[in-house]
């Protein structure tokens, strides 16, 4: 399903950007004068591969599991708190739940294992296994519940493109996965493990020198290279790593743009570019983490942040903050009059 | 009516801001999780003086008119432009029009002196004169006419929160205004002028070195200084610039937040501050240009901008696009469960 889903993708649509380009140009503004509002349509243009794409229906998806390496600390939270965040998301208090109202977007949260299932039919039952295994003491999962999970994504990808979803934003839960996505990202980019890990959601400086040990650790006790993206996802986690991944080959495939939320959504958005790096053409990166390694993982992906708000929340909660702008850049393209429909004089240049 | 309406200002509510932020700070997700959201949450709580400010209905304001030193060459555009450009408005086909339907905003259009009128329901027809005089060779308008465009803005604050409006957004039209905007700045803040003139819509250095000549020559035909700005508004001008500083005086005054667009409306705000100091808490910077005088405004007005998309359209544009983010700090705020509603374990920090 992964090779088959990655020989569908279609790529970049230069001339639909350049065309969306065209027709920004004779909107009466000054050329460029919406800086990267106009980027950001022709962006949407070229990945939908239509010179204007229009109104794009959002959704926003959540992929939620918990780590076996979790029981090493790493975290100022309990492992419990992803399947009570879990019951959060169904009953719409969570951060995402606001943002997604606000934002007119759809929310799908999708259990692909979290330790303490929710049974609620506001949550997609996606489940793996129970958690990962501790990958501080060997692989997280086996590469067929990789493949599993990753399926799982790619599915998500399709529905919701059939569906009429045309944006799609990141989201994830799970506690533990900063220091997944650290790991993952330190083999994936090839750094200094250090430099990738970060408070997540608020350890001290004593927890983030042992969050440091137990990442070098988990890349000491499995093999994680770039040269194979999706073992090195199998080896250090987690399960809504691997379904995010999934969700951007699926979304690649589907010409749907993809919103990078925080550290970890861009560290399953890398794993999928590692794997295919035509996925990185549809990644829009919604705004900027203060964990050292999302910034990392940004400028290998080649994608400027839109917002740079100190956000450090997860649950896909920047990428819903983002979601406007996409709205607002769709709209100038498609709304806006021609300096020759309004009769406004141009500028000599 | 100036006097009366700076003397009804109430200042910043440091207790409700402060009782926003425990709210915040209990609701499910790490304390200070998403970061500026909610510093904007509390600053929205306190300029309100309510803890839970709820939702607040927006308003794009736009001031229009023509500027005599236009007549000196210092646009890319002719003056023209900003009578067909307030016909565009009313057709609904500006970029200001595309993002007011987008962030579910009223946009009202003044007109406070264009040249060419034009006579359309959708503009509010409030002129004081058909543009300024060309303020390189004297003042641009006398200082009656500026406290008539003052009262005019005031008028519109005090209206707008009589019928409801929670938010003002500030927006410009003005072919000229960047030159106007410059000199005002550079009187205000008694910098040299050549550091705060940009290349508006789209100079060349040619026209950016004339630009920088006239701002010298306005500031030698005139007297402007801080000890007096509203004499600097009225010498430099120009007529939407002097509304809105009427229109920041009267937001202060009804506890409305205002958003701060680009360089000229920040450099109206800057003349409302140094006319009354308390009218900087009730201001919000939307975002960034590249304007080089903007970020010196801001940085005096201790503003952070909340976007920075190298937008240099003005009309409200950035402002505009400001919007959705202060409707998700005020959900956020009012929306989110606690820990304790939600039953999720919080962090032992």
């Amino acid at each position: 399903m992964i090779e088959r889903t990655v020989a569908r993708i279609p790529g970049f649509d230069t001339e639909a950007a350049e065309a969306a380009q065209r027709a920004l140009d004779a909107k009466t503004k000054p050329r460029g004068s919406l800086g990267r509002l106009e980027e950001l349509a022709c962006r949407l243009a070229g990945i939908r591969g239509e010179a204007n794409p229009g109104a794009l229906e959002p959704a926003i998806v959540v992929c939620a599991a918990d780590h076996g390496v979790a029981a090493e600390g790493v975290s100022a939270y309990p492992p419990e708190v992803t399947g009570q965040m879990l019951a959060n998301f169904a009953a719409g208090g969570a951060a995402v739940c606001v943002l997604a109202r606000q934002a007119g977007a759809r929310l799908v949260v999708a259990d692909l294992g979290v330790l303490q299932p929710v049974p609620n039919p506001a949550i997609l039952s996606r489940r793996v296994r129970a958690g990962t295994a501790n990958a501080a003491q060997g692989p997280a999962m086996s590469k067929a519940e990789m493949r599993e999970a990753v399926a799982v994504g790619i599915e998500l990808a399709d529905r919701l493109a059939a569906e009429g979803v045309g944006i799609v934003a990141m989201g994830e839960m799970g506690i533990g996965n900063t220091t997944a996505a650290a790991a993952l990202s330190a083999a994936l980019l090839r750094v200094n493990p250090d430099g990738v890990c970060g408070r997540g959601t608020g350890i001290d400086d004593a927890g983030l020198a042992h969050k440091r040990a137990t990442v070098w650790r988990m890349l000491e006790a499995n093999v994680a290279s770039p040269y194979d993206p999706l073992g090195a996802v199998a080896a250090v986690g987690g399960l809504e790593i691997a379904a995010l991944v999934g969700l951007v080959l699926g979304c690649a495939a589907n010409r749907t743009p993809v919103l990078v939320d925080g550290f970890i959504t861009a560290a399953a958005a890398m794993a999928a570019v590692c794997t295919e790096e035509r996925c990185g053409e549809v990644l829009i990166a919604s705004h900027l983490s203060p964990e050292p390694g999302h910034r990392l993982l940004l400028d290998y992906l080649h994608l400027e942040p839109l917002l740079d708000l100190g956000l450090r929340l997860g649950e896909g909660s920047g990428a819903a903050l983002a979601l406007p702008l996409v709205a607002a850049a769709t709209a100038v393209l498609d709304e806006m009059a021609t300096f020759e429909e309004a009769g406004v004089s141009d500028a000599g240049a």
